[in-house]
């Protein structure tokens, strides 16, 4: 299963910052990469992909395509539609239901308001709580129950520097 | 069990929109409060009040306080410090521990660099992957584990609007 994050609503300068966070969590946590609609923001793109070539793996960005588009080709390819909204279902009601589907999954997560058609077009609603939080640890959330709690200590491929778990200090391998 | 997140490293303008991410964060699934260390930032805290004050809780924020001995007095208090690292013991290999000691606990996220000294004064660093992350996604991730994944439905008391979990769609309800 491909999973992949869309972000939608990113608006330069206001949201740099939460946007590579979001990008970082999608990362660490298990995505194949992050899709940033309708904006190209070059930056971005290249603060991401610095860290991939230097930490490892196949972590891919990419910035300005349409968010109907995507969505409407996600589908046409036979992928599903997570969106995750403080409105919608609580994940641990729906979590089970989602891992069962084998498709592939585009995760939506929107910077302040998010349009309403957006919330038709999922084909899951998911609620990180029931309250106002972060797309940030919503999605970090969401990855770490979608994989079963399992990719916390997943190893990259291809990494130059490897961070070794140590109780006090820093400790970084070469490769 | 008390549980309260010290940001450090909070720089205005800089920090606000990420730091506000991290009180959500923080609040939605199952902390006490934030302390912001060293800077006042009452804007971000009437955010935040303006939050709890709506969607209900007894979540508390304040600032100001130096981060050194914020940590002395939760020290000096019993309490026992949790400082959320990539460099640190990968969170599924210490959660157990964590969760038998019974004490209340200080989770420290910083922004950008951290000083080393931090590491030294944490009873335990922990890794929320070992890759670069959000602090907002490892904080959220940490939270939800040290809860044991049970804190995503809990209820607020005294909220004044409540969301209703919906399908597809926005559903609200005023107390």
């Amino acid at each position: 299963m491909r999973v992949m994050v869309l972000r939608i609503g990113h608006r330069i300068p206001r949201d740099e910052r939460v946007t590579t966070h979001v990008c970082l969590t999608a990362r660490a946590l298990g995505a194949d990469g992050v899709l940033i609609a309708n904006v190209r923001d070059s930056q971005l793109i290249e603060t991401i992909n610095k860290v991939t070539d230097r930490f490892g793996g196949g972590f891919h960005v990419e910035a300005g395509k349409a968010w109907r588009s995507t969505i409407a080709e996600w589908r046409r390819e036979g992928g599903k539609v997570v969106h995750l909204t403080a409105y919608g279902i609580p994940l641990p009601k729906i979590i089970d239901e989602i891992r069962r589907s084998k498709e592939d999954k585009l995760v939506v997560v929107g910077a302040e308001k998010v349009p309403g058609e957006m919330y038709a077009l999922a084909d899951w609603n998911v609620a990180v709580t029931n309250q106002p939080i972060s797309e940030v640890s919503a999605l970090g959330v969401f990855l770490d129950w979608l994989f079963e709690h399992t990719r916390l200590e997943a190893e990259f491929p291809n990494a130059k520097v490897r961070i070794i778990p140590t109780e006090h200090g820093k400790t970084v391998a070469t490769a």
